[in-house]
């Protein structure tokens, strides 16, 4: 339920709505207040509730319109706010006029690796280091990542070359020992509805980079990306990475249609991962341009200089020099499409 | 890796491979020892290692055979453990010759309508009582469950029938929690991959019924069950619930098949949830029946005493009444594979 | 649309309702005229039309009721009749109480082989032999089937065994050569919205065997069995085989909950092939039990002497011996829903 | 199998060759002639068989080098044909620097609207018209178009624009009739593997539009565009048009990755539909400008003047303004990644 008030109303009359709200049992958030102050109330409520209430809020002073919300999210969707929220990254807007290009290897292997990594990513112009210390697995016996010891080498290779970090947390014991070290905190696929670290995550002051599920909707990523807002985040960019279909070529189907479908739904911003989607590395450069001309505001790709020796995901890890050429095609397209992309190095 | 070693032989030879298992940093564990001793390695090693180790570790006295795991599972595989094995709920064994009937509501919803519904499932012929406590839910504001106050309940519904009670659990930090009131521990479809959570039920003394992710291949299951029995835990259940598929007239589309695959693949027992995977509950006998005629260990269905009245799921909760009809039906297929369902109230 | 006359009214009243039909442009069919007469209109019409039609003709004498089609299909829908239709099979009438149990090679490969099958199977108790003589194959390149020459072996084997023959038909420019020596024209899953097809198989008097497509909806599949009914050709048997799923364990997931929902959605009855949908013969006995168990009228097996030997579908072929510890086992599975399988070589 | 022979031998070293291949029972067709001799064998051999061949025509004058195709399709892959195949279109080359943007009404509805629709187009600058004379439906009763009546008017609106077009043709025996008046003919996605259908069009001297299944693989394209090849006509484009999933947010899921990916495996051009794909008119403009970015060689949108008075697919067509704007987005992108559109009206 959305609540607009007249423009330039006073103040006691969104008091006394807020009142009246709460006599019901409900806990409106003020959504907005300029020019005009608009409450939400996200609570489950009864159809019938909902007209009871229409009546006796709707009759009270300085209230213009009553609306429900089009869909079952609320605080995320376009509804309750039209402009796109930006994300803070660095220097970097992400959901503004620059688009993002976040690469990096699948896993933080050793400092050498990654700091190498790290300053020829800085060197072809991306935007965010992403590199994983707390790695999920679905064998029990596989690499799981460095652990901390990988975060303090991703904090040292942004003390270097300036650019944020991004990193998964796997569990919500973990949030705050991760939030020490990341300027943002990656949901992966499979905890897309892990809702206790949602919650958690929520609950920081940290931007969330929250992935799609591989077999989850639309509908589900945005109601993931309700709990984390519900709880005071609103520094949420959601993910598109390839969903489960019974395509065998490649590793998921990278679902584009989920940028401007996101998009009409949405003020969150949009990025996409290529890389596990396609899980090859010769698709990744295609899909990339294919999405920043969707119109997603950012792209999150894999690169390790030497694939072949990555312990995980090597097969589809851009070589560095597949990344510069990608990064100047990813240049071309963003300017197509009235968006920019920052200079190499800048 | 699983090394058999000659029946009889003397334990110094068994004491010798160990050592000389361990001296390669390999951490062997004893799979079974009677009528010969049978040791399995978990570790992934490489082909190289493997040969050398096959080479040292063949050459020593008392070894039979050195074989390698046929797929990517281990612990949890049929060539670790040939017979099925056996969950302890009161008792009924579940894996033995009786199938094992649960039923319950999809939450406790209050004090009177849980011990009713017990009482019912009890007089039908149910061997357990599930229902939900804690309940992961796709949007922050639905009913999330009565809680600790939920467990209180079952375990008093369980003081009165004398049928074990199944509950899902959340999250790691909740897990002590609940293995205070319940007799198995459910891990949920959306949880499937949530390591952290597997490996804190993997070192309890609880049986745990694991539920197949809606999008996780058979595959991901083993390896999840694997997490669990890797940290010591043997008491595993595996459930099929229904994946996701395009097709839109069931709620998900429910994998029979999965039943004998898993047979072929694991010794650990297996059973069906038919109303989660249907989602309506017209079509829910006919697929418990199937599911017994398929080799399934057992079923999980969900009953309501006035499913309209439901929080949640009501559309696929059985009445009472086709409750009792359907264990008619399920007495007889059972008989007809050569299995059993315990009397009515017995 | 249809409407249902009072038991016993005049003819004259059905004439005239027939006519008030035909002014507005539709042909109405009779449904049913025992005990009172129900005709159906197929045609699509605007909700504005139905509602001046029921005005209309519902005002005239005779007419008890006008009601719509609960959903898009119509005159397979139970709504328009009400008792499963039985299609015959030589002494078999497939959705009466006896179930078929239909097997043979996936295709005709030589005189000899088929007939030393056709022989195994009669002794086996099958009550309708399978082959293919004219094979689809995805690959040009591929064995396409002996074609009619493997219809005359089908033809000599039903001489020798009695039992009557289901093979499948490609093209409508075939059906006619494919209906003079075969019993039951099948209709691929590749075949399953080759309108042309089956528009050509609705206007044949041989019962048909629609397979449902691999990626079909259950609704669809009744769309598709409309398109032979409207023909005027109501021996029609549908046929779930497995649906194309993330899943690559099985060739495809069998989907036993369309048993059940088409059981109440149509008239029509419902026949499952495991073998396809498996992919893998030790999966086949276990589904054949449970389509048995969910209410299936009949199953499709793959049967090979020598699988190892069969130019296509080897490796989801039963062994003859399988075949008839199967059939034992879907004896018992048959008497315990209330069915019956024909005794062997009955 | 693929026998390249070396550059100049002569004439004769080639004829010993292909005439050691036919005594082999094979029928080696001739892929290239310059620089040098490379000779194609499509038919199925065994391993055995394909070892004793190598070393025997391995043995012959002039031959350089042979080598397997490496994957089941043959004629179709890049092994057999290193540049992309150009099919003609009027003026235009598909497949070269050129991007097709055909457009058209889903059906055509009647002369009036078609070409009114076809002027609007033309001056938008698209490069071909299409739509439907015969249209295959799900149900019996919907608006299967308007058959030779439409073709005609099709061709009316080819005279008055001078755009060739495309049109789908729905069975074999229909082939010659629709041959005669448009200059593409499409297999719809329902018919991908209508094998009659496919060797049907093979041989005519038509360019082949052929859609994607929205069940079928890449695999499967690609084989199924190898029956048309087979057949003689080269002269086919590929068709991405969105596959089935879980999501039902979008009527299919467009899988973009389908166009790098094709490119890397065959020579075939490679077009995009996003309107079956998205089903939504406002998702198709993004879709459309990513699959450019990706390398598809054209698109293929659905345009209506009035979508919401179409008879079928009102939903998901452009009106004109819509599409205007979407072509000069278009014609950014496609210079961005080095191609063209051309300019309008041209």
């Amino acid at each position: 339920m959305v609540i607009t008030m007249q423009p330039g109303c006073p103040k006691g009359d969104v008091a006394r709505v807020i009142s009246a709200l709460r006599r019901a049992g409900l806990e409106p958030r003020i959504i907005s207040s300029d020019p005009r102050v608009v409450l939400g109330v996200v609570e489950e409520i009864s159809p019938a509730e909902a007209e009871r209430l229409t009546q006796d809020v709707g009759g009270l002073d300085g209230v213009e319109e009553i609306t429900s919300f089009e869909k079952s999210w609320k605080l995320v969707s376009k509804s309750f706010k039209a402009e796109t929220t930006q994300v803070q990254l660095g220097s970097l807007s992400v959901g503004g006029p620059e688009v993002l290009a976040a690469a990096g290897p699948c896993a933080v292997e050793s400092r050498e690796n990654f700091l190498e990594t790290a300053l020829l990513l800085h060197q072809a112009g991306a935007g965010a280091l992403r590199g994983g210390a707390f790695k999920p697995r679905t064998s029990p016996y596989s690499f799981r990542g460095m652990g901390e010891e990988g975060l303090k080498i991703m904090a040292e290779a942004r003390e270097i070359t300036g650019l944020p970090i991004i990193t998964e947390v796997l569990t919500a014991s973990e949030v705050d020992l991760v939030a020490r070290y990341a300027d943002v905190l990656q949901i992966g696929t499979r905890n897309m509805q892990n809702f206790a670290l949602l919650e958690a995550v929520g609950e920081t002051d940290r931007p969330v980079l929250l992935k799609r599920g591989m077999m989850a909707s639309i509908k589900e990523l945005l109601l993931s990306a309700e709990y984390i807002v519900a709880r005071g985040n609103w520094q949420v960019m959601l993910c598109e990475r390839g969903i489960r279909t019974f395509e065998t070529e490649t590793r998921n189907t990278l679902d584009l249609s989920a940028v401007p479908l996101l998009k009409q739904y949405t003020h969150l911003p949009v990025v996409v991962d290529p890389s596990h989607a396609a899980g090859k590395r010769e698709l990744v450069p295609a899909l990339a341009l294919a999405a920043v001309a969707a119109g997603a505001d950012g792209i999150l790709v894999e690169v390790h200089p030497r694939p072949e020796e990555a312990l995980s995901d090597g097969r589809q890890s851009l070589r560095p020099g597949q990344f510069t050429d990608m990064m100047a095609g990813l240049r071309r397209v963003a300017a197509a499409v009235g968006r920019q992309l920052r200079e190499a190095g800048a």
